[in-house]
């Protein structure tokens, strides 16, 4: 048994407006339970710091079936669902108290060479450390994205020191915290995100500012779905987000 | 005995580039600490805003000896001192694992009557609820602040979704995790936030955009010190903040 869990009480500031548990900080506690889980098998960021490594999340898929709110407690659990060479697979559920699955969430992960700033393959102490468990979390994964080249409804942002994490660089949260702030009035005050899915180009630091656009790309009676693209002042990618909105009930 | 204390461990997202808890996150604890309070006296948001009532932030005074860091564990602690017709004295202490004093604070809140925007005398039966404690946490309290035109070291921010908390209104923790992105790179990077006071004036909402200045009030070998102001658009007054830096050893 490999599995790795974490419980968690939703506080004040992790609640938006409408009293609901927002996006960043659901990511906040699948990113806790997942370094808790590399830590508590010897490999927390220090101890892979020392052997020259990084975990760089390179995709996110998530899917929320309901929002907590303040007060209330969720078990975070995860596991290690495949190693590939270059790649890391973990998934994550959220249960309620009543141990119902409100959220699920699968992730891709790459090890880098700290020096070399690259992509290494995974070594098998690491892996091993970790364990693999042979079970899903949602029945959908990873979104393949095709290019996208989006200049609308752009929004400019200037990296905060409070985005930047002790890797020294921005933390992929914020780029979900960013995109949440593009959208119309109208969604945001009416409908809830559903799922979103997210795949990581480039990382960002300090100094720099940053492009997030939107379109939509899909519209019925109760959802309405959107791409998003993040850029560097200079143009760069950085990152493809797509997002499902649903009617609030 | 009327004292709450509540524990918490340091997330990997409390932490900044120094793996040190931010400001910001310090806030947050305090915060959840007395919300968990009024809370467990059955006096919750919820159950205030039925009577009609919502508890606002007018004064901070905070002094930080040492930064806790990820994964450190510790207990906050809150009491009520007095309740003084239109103000309710808060103090706070937070203590590391050892049960050293790490941090203090005390808080003036004022309770407001929601249909009138404006301040109410606090009822016998909320005080009742909380009782009184007739010891402090810290030998300061709160600062007197001179009023200070400022139109230095402007940033300007536009508030964002992620500011607005339940009651529709800037979270007043935003306003010094704005006044801390102003500060020198230099200052920021070497020197350490050790004490600060905030004067809150004016409460704002989603819309608007603020502008977060300062100026250095006094330098010497080993400290700096800053009065900030943050204005609306409009140029209303939102909150005046004082902090000093000290050297990092």
């Amino acid at each position: 048994m490999n599995k790795y869990g974490k419980n968690f009480e939703i506080y004040y500031y992790d609640v938006d407006k409408f009293n609901r548990i927002t996006p960043l900080s659901i990511l906040n506690y699948l990113e806790e339970t997942a370094i808790s889980h590399s830590w508590s098998v010897g490999l927390g960021c220090e101890e892979l710091y020392e052997k020259g490594y990084a975990w760089v999340l390179s995709k996110w898929h998530v899917e929320i079936k309901r929002y907590p709110s303040f007060k209330d407690k969720i078990y975070v659990e995860t596991w290690a669902s495949s190693f590939d060479r270059y790649f890391a697979n973990r998934w994550f559920t959220i249960k309620d108290e009543k141990g119902s699955k409100i959220i699920s969430a699968a992730s891709q992960w790459i090890l880098i060479d700290i020096d070399k700033r690259r992509a290494v393959k995974i070594p098998k102490e690491i892996s091993d450390c970790y364990g693999v468990v042979d079970e899903i979390a949602t029945d959908e994964s990873f979104r393949n994205f095709e290019k996208i080249e989006i200049d609308e409804n752009k929004r400019k942002y200037e990296i905060r020191r409070s985005d930047i994490d002790t890797n020294g660089h921005v933390n992929n949260k914020k780029y979900i915290e960013w995109i949440i702030e593009t959208i119309p009035d109208e969604i945001y005050e009416n409908y809830y995100l559903s799922s979103f899915d997210v795949l990581y180009k480039k990382e960002t630091s300090y100094g720099h500012s940053i492009y997030a656009s939107y379109i939509e790309v899909k519209k019925d009676e109760n959802s309405v779905q959107y791409h998003h693209v993040i850029r560097l002042d200079d143009d760069t990618e950085l990152a493809r987000i797509y997002t499902k909105w649903i009617k609030r009930a």
